[in-house]
């Protein structure tokens, strides 16, 4: 046996679903060379991560052995896959990324917003077209999915065949893009596969999942009913529903009206690429407002609540010179991610103040998930059989169910959560290490790690409050003054019905003045000082352990 | 026709899910006697309200007319109904408070809590047992709902009868407390009902509900299959659940423990009052480690995901002791409130991390609603024939569905949201007049306006970080050193791979330095300045437009 081994190591994606990023590696240990299979990004919230404007997974590991990366496969263009490119792109030592033509359409805008070149992504065509990467041989498997020419990677490895499902469903009528191609994939795991590297997202959801296309009659009948202005939000690349929605709107006599950048941009994409024709017509945001609205149907960004989309400004008021009101239908052909439940209930609670009827999900007529449920997994087993299950893309819990399944069908399957590296060339998958991984936050333009404290500061200030202390002492170390206190996000007055920041200011000076002259030497013993007295003062002023900064001055 | 008035108002709960207090008045304009029913709280969160303990109604209007509040009438015993009775008890005027036993057993606790005589807390039996309270005679209508005696109110006044149902399903087995009693109702309902305030939480749920009862051989079925150790959680107050849970456990031949202390306080509450007879035997927590984990079953609280619940502690590690592990079984028998789904989400991934098995209630086997569906608002309605129906205790597009539904019928139907004032004294209802309302945080121990801007603060230093400057000047405006910056919540360095701050104290102290002598000598002008060059810096150098404190002290 050979001692050159086949490593998997997730870096982002297994036990969160989001923020995907996979390697693969084929050499002598230590000297694997590698291949990065997307490159996703997540969204912060306001709980663990406020001010962030994004979650990249932390990559050092891949940094540090930069020059072994052949090459950056991208599966599909969902942010979760590709969001991180264009950050990322030269940590990794600018390596070549390859994706199919509507994929590598949106990365190519990424990389020039990053301000990179974006030639540097090369589009291939499907299997089996093939890239040669290193000791690898990495083929497009197109697969249906939310977004058009999503696709598995076939690669082809000197220990055997890996399939890499990328997020999929079974979809035979998925109206934008490539019907599930059974032959295709067949053909491609011809020969045997060595290890099946598969979505997990939809363990939990026991009904085989449903097409694309069982949408079209209720959402045609539901818009063909519609009296006043129809609205319908849903997520941004899913350029099938998008194309849904507009055909009902068409069907109804309505103009269509393409609402939020996101929205305008993946329909380029997908014109520019071929993946989408006959596309309604569709009038420009500035003349929506000149159509009756009994004629006009709106299609807009924003079904997850997000502050800033079309949405939530319609909801908000008018946009665009629109305004919705009593009698108008606005449809949320989507579902809500958890955590987005909030801002969702708020728009469509100002939407019901406004007096326009609310269409959401609730039944499953207007919304289909774009990952394989159970039964679809169980399919993708059954047709890949492959020796090997790793489940991906999932939280913990899904990873773990997934594993649970394909051992009950008789494969080899591991839960290898990120930093979890696999041995594959062998007969069964052999851990191989742990690496560390984690999470980076791009915060204004620069990249802070998630453990640097920097965000802890943010959301203990959110939480607590602060107290600035500002003391000058003279060269004999007595206070100059009284110390100078301000508050950030505290009562202005406490129990003793005084403004804090005097009581504060009082004392602290008493204890300044008490304070033995070592203690009045020592900036690190006065600051200890200090903060304990603020502590107390607002603990019984407020009942807050606040925050507290000091700076002392020394005058000399 | 009298020139008198009786009038509604709802302060909290009316537009929202959460918060309830209502008032009714009866009397001359401006002079009417005033009841008061319900004084709730809701949960803060991270997103708007950081750091706070609890958010209460904003109470005012009553405060100002706190001389003309007869009393206050307590529903049931959920914190969005009595959450707030030992926060604004002295602002009311000490009123004197009336619930049912086991109301206020808990209301007692709250008082003493709060520093206040408990025994403000009068008790009342059912209808037809009455409270004379200024011009109205108010009674308490046993119903169902997810709580031991939760009751509607009889209101009569001299306008006629008004019916307030509380919080309510309509459970002919609600395992604890008293059946859904129709002809107590109908009889409470004779001669005739002016108008009937209604809850309104469950009006887009189609189907009827269930009852409570109906869950026990579902939860015996999981109970006594399960292997391991088994831990329920579900809502405290919910004391049906928790026998049901229990008595599955019994007859499993499980030792039954309850932990967190909100839910030994429920139980505690419910046998003092004779709510609850014939809960099984429960062990000590600390005597659950020496059980043989097959023959435990743990009721723990945090179904929410609350970080310091029993099951977020069960979940990080161990906990009085016990520790799960693989085999154990995790049963939420309990629905995630929206916007608590990331907190459920963590403690299911943490459980799975352990090999623990998580059962919810996807398929609604474990959990049923406290509130009336559809069908039975439907059946309420039928029930009580009022005029008048305002659909209370729901967001805006409850509301406004059930007027829908109520309109559909043939009653007067309105939309009341907080601060709408309703004249009921005539044949129709009459919008009467809008008052000011809203939310006051209690951050620690003081209540904040929430539009006073403190907890505004505490988010924009979430968001944005902050740069405190401090600046001495001598007696001729002359800069006495350089500044002095310190950074909260950024990072560390920029751009220019300098330390931010002295970038920061460079570029302030140049601007120091040619900033004109009138500019110096002014500190509105020098913070403005400063604050202008700070922000400059920060965006060039890491993006981010941060929140600055700037302190200057002038040397004389």
């Amino acid at each position: 046996m050979s001692i050159e081994r086949l490593i998997y190591l997730p870096l982002g994606g297994a036990g969160e679903i989001g923020m995907n990023c996979y390697v693969y590696g084929y050499g002598r240990p230590d000297q694997e060379r590698l291949i990065v299979v997307d490159l996703g990004v997540t969204f912060p919230d306001m709980d663990g991560t406020p001010g962030v404007d994004l979650i990249l997974p932390d990559v050092s590991w891949l940094a540090e052995r930069a020059d072994r990366i052949e090459a950056v496969f991208i599966t599909h263009g969902h942010e979760d896959h590709i969001g991180a490119i264009a950050h990322h792109w030269e940590a990794l030592g600018k390596p070549t990324i390859y994706a199919r033509a509507f994929t590598a359409n949106l990365g190519r805008h990424k990389m020039q917003d990053g301000g990179h070149d974006p030639k540097v992504i090369k589009t291939v065509g499907k299997f089996p077209e093939s890239v040669k990467a290193g000791p690898f041989t990495v083929s497009f498997l197109p697969i249906s999915h939310s977004i058009p020419e999503s696709a598995g990677l076939l690669i082809e490895t000197p220990a055997g065949k890996v399939i890499h499902s990328g997020d999929f469903k079974l979809d035979e009528t998925p109206v934008v893009g490539e019907a599930f191609d059974r032959e295709l994939w067949l053909e491609a795991a011809k020969g045997g596969v060595k290890a099946l590297m598969c979505d997990s997202t939809n363990v939990f959801s026991p009904l085989p999942g449903r097409s694309e296309a069982s949408l079209g009659p209720a959402i045609q009948e539901l818009v063909a009913n519609a009296k006043g202005a129809v609205v319908a939000t849903t997520f941004a690349s899913n350029v099938a529903r998008l194309k849904t929605l507009a055909e009902a709107g068409e069907r109804a006599g309505r103009s269509i009206c393409l609402m939020g950048r996101a929205m305008r941009r993946m329909i380029e994409a997908a014109v520019e690429t071929g993946v989408l024709t006959g596309f309604p017509k569709v009038i420009s945001p500035e003349h929506a407002a000149e159509i009756p609205r009994e004629n006009l149907m709106l299609i807009v960004t924003g079904s997850q609540g997000e502050r800033r989309a079309a949405s939530a400004q319609l909801a908000g008021g008018r946009y665009n010179g629109v305004e919705l009101k009593e009698g108008d239908l606005f449809l949320f052909s989507s579902k809500t991610i958890p955590g987005n439940e909030r801002g969702v209930i708020r728009i469509m609670n100002q939407l019901s103040e406004k007096g326009v009827d609310v269409v959401d999900d609730g039944g499953g007529k207007y919304h289909v998930s774009g990952h394989a449920n159970r039964p679809d997994l169980e399919a993708m087993h059954e047709l890949v059989k492959a020796d090997v299950l790793v489940p991906m893309h999932g939280e913990h819990r899904h990873l773990r169910e997934h594993a649970r399944l394909g051992a009950e069908k008789g494969m080899y399957s591991v839960v290898a959560v990120n930093g979890t590296m696999l041995a594959l060339q062998g007969k069964a998958p052999e851990v191989a290490g742990f690496v560390e991984t984690g999470r980076t936050y791009l915060d204004g333009s620069m990249q802070v790690g998630a453990l640097d404290g920097v965000i802890r500061e943010r959301i203990r200030m959110a939480l607590n409050g602060l107290v600035m202390v500002n003391l000058i002492l003279d060269e004999n170390d007595e206070p100059l003054g009284e110390p100078w206190c301000e508050i950030r996000g505290l009562a202005e007055v406490g129990r003793s019905r005084a403004p804090l920041v005097d009581v504060l200011e009082e004392d602290i000076d008493q204890w300044l003045r008490r304070a033995p002259g070592k203690v009045r030497a020592d900036d690190d013993k006065l600051e200890e000082g200090i903060k304990r007295v603020v502590r107390t003062v607002t603990l019984e002023e407020i009942g807050k352990k606040v925050e507290v900064t000091t700076v002392i001055s020394r005058l000399s």
